[in-house]
């Protein structure tokens, strides 16, 4: 894939936390295999590659960092040969995002200053459209250079029920941002009808959890909202590049509070006033579940079954079934006959069958293999 | 499990042919390891053992003889160590039941004398009901003693469509075997108003294929009928415990007619009145496909959703799916979400999802395999 890009963004640091299960996406996801190192979309890519080429040209060199979890790190550096070591921050365990976006704030600060820009982007996510997803970062990092902390919200296609909303309110008559507006605040997940009568008035966007903010400001808000925390990862900025590093975190890291960030900071913030909004006019999902990974692959072209398969078409047939997701991940053959909307995940250890109607139950399938005490295949 | 015997029946030689590729129960049944080499009943025994447990009881030490491919032969012995090398027969290549029967005719009489009674019981059915089965056999035996060719005539449960019909006439009465008639004549697969109007009439049985007869009328008959078979298997008969074996089988194997027992013999000496039919009143099922192995499987007991697990229940975990058939045979983990009906095939190299209703068509899916050039999946 190819970005038609301006170049690097002076002062712009991308940083992208890669956690998360993923359950929905068993057998494929696993703790110890997380969706971000899979190629969701038979790109090629995994999404955590996908992410890392799509803020590369945006950054100067070593401007991309990750903040991923110590077992994931040997797997992120060999997906990632152009990020440097010192850019792959480990932590110990998992904290939820505020501890690691706050981490790699403060690291920031104490390497390049606190004026620096830094824009968080989940691992996880698929972006269709360089182009304006470039604008949206530009005019973002235009917008917390005015020291706001900036959401980008992203055009609702439906009324999802799935997602996070963040409500716009009047431009905030900024020069090099001149799509930027206030947000007024956040609703997590809403019902349908209200999620319909969001998307009526024009004045709400999906909330796709992507930040922009200078360093010192992110941490300036830390330090009103989350004292401690703050000076959690303070400390553990100071130590970060020296001999200490290990002995500072397994002092901090187990006592860091474990928040999201849209709690500790955007929310609290969006309340003051101190929080803007960018649109983002880009394709964007989640992939929060079979369904939607479904709906990203381009159906098979020599068929009329509406099938998608991601992986070798060779190894699946299909036998009067329509719209069936194929995952042939283990190397066998998988035949399917007579089933339609069917979701089949072949993997070597676990198989999983279900439809597409039922994707997002797929955790409760990984919740009864954890009560039957099989971890080893969670 | 026990069979409740009155012994051995002096001169009965049972002779099981162990062939047939059992299309419609891939991925697990496959030309290399077809289904009579399995446990198909969770039973721990193979249909081809639970056939040779069966009868073994009633004959003579030696009187179970197996036919099968050149191919099987290894794999036969392995499960049969009870029955002894001279009594398996290996066929260099499938020629049909008439060929493998009469084969085993014309062994049995150049050993024996053509006096012995053989009954001929393929290696791949199910039957419920030692008493019932024996008593069958007894009375079969008693016919066949009357040179009669004695096929066994199964109570229908319902009008089925897969399977042979054979229509009784009167009484042979005959003392050691008062329930065997005359044989009026076969049907094979007829359609579903046809079968309905046979059982009505309560003169037709299923044919299960289970044929008793002497030796020496067997081959006659052939004689009579097919000439030159018979002309083979009798040169094959006689240098079969001599080192002219293997030229021999050579010479005339490749040559032999290619027919079944019932076409060859049943039919047109059931038209000249030489067929008798004695009723058998047990459970029986050739587990044609995978709606039939799942009517034979038990439900499982712990739980409510009628499903059934050809394996390793632990190896299964359902969650709202009724009426499901697993076969976890490739020893991972298999997860059923929200799908009813549905019937999952798992092995080391190939996996099959579809449904009850569409189990006669598994075969389509071996067609389009081979059409594709899979053959080393079939």
């Amino acid at each position: 894939m190819t970005y038609t890009s301006d170049g690097p963004i002076p002062g712009f640091h991308a940083v992208i936390p890669a956690g998360g299960a993923g359950t929905r996406l068993w057998p494929l996801s696993r703790s110890g295999h997380p969706k971000f190192l899979h190629d969701l979309t038979g790109s090629g890519r995994t999404l955590l590659q996908a992410t890392v080429d799509r803020l590369t040209p945006l950054t100067e060199p070593g401007g991309v960092m990750v903040v991923t979890g110590e077992r994931h790190v040997e797997a992120v550096r060999a997906q990632l040969p152009g990020v440097g070591a010192d850019e792959v921050l480990a932590e110990p365990s998992p904290r939820d995002s505020m501890a690691a976006i706050g981490l790699a704030a403060a690291v920031l600060a104490a390497r390049h200053g606190g004026d620096v820009v830094l824009g968080s982007f989940a691992a996880d996510q698929v972006i269709h459209g360089a182009s304006p997803f470039e604008r949206a970062v530009r005019e973002g990092v235009e917008a917390a250079l005015a020291d706001y902390v900036v959401t980008v919200g992203i055009a609702a296609t439906h009324p999802a029920t799935s997602f996070g909303y963040v409500h716009s309110g009047d431009s905030l008559d900024l020069d090099g941002a001149p799509s930027a507006r206030h947000a007024l605040g956040f609703t997590e997940k809403p019902d349908v009808v209200t999620a319909a009568a969001y998307l009526a008035t024009g004045e709400y966007r999906w909330n796709a959890g992507m930040f922009l903010v200078r360093a010192r400001v992110l941490l300036d808000h830390l330090a009103a909202q989350r004292p401690a925390l703050h000076d959690g990862v303070r400390k553990l900025a100071a130590a970060w590049d020296t001999s200490e590093r290990a002995q500072v975190l397994a002092d901090v890291w187990p006592g860091l509070e474990k928040i999201a960030i849209d709690h500790a900071i955007a929310e609290p913030v969006a309340a003051a006033g101190g929080v803007a909004v960018v649109p983002g006019d880009f394709g964007w999902d989640d992939i929060g579940d079979f369904a939607s990974l479904s709906a990203l692959l381009a159906p098979l072209e020599a068929n009329d079954d509406n099938a998608r398969v991601l992986g070798d078409d060779a190894s699946v047939v299909r036998l009067d079934s329509y719209g069936s997701l194929v995952v042939p991940s283990a190397g066998r053959m998988v035949a399917v006959l007579g089933l339609d909307d069917v979701v089949i995940v072949d993997t070597p250890d676990a198989l999983l069958v279900t439809t597409r109607a039922r994707a997002q139950q797929v955790k409760d399938v990984v919740q009864a293999l954890r009560t039957q005490g099989r971890t080893d295949l969670l």
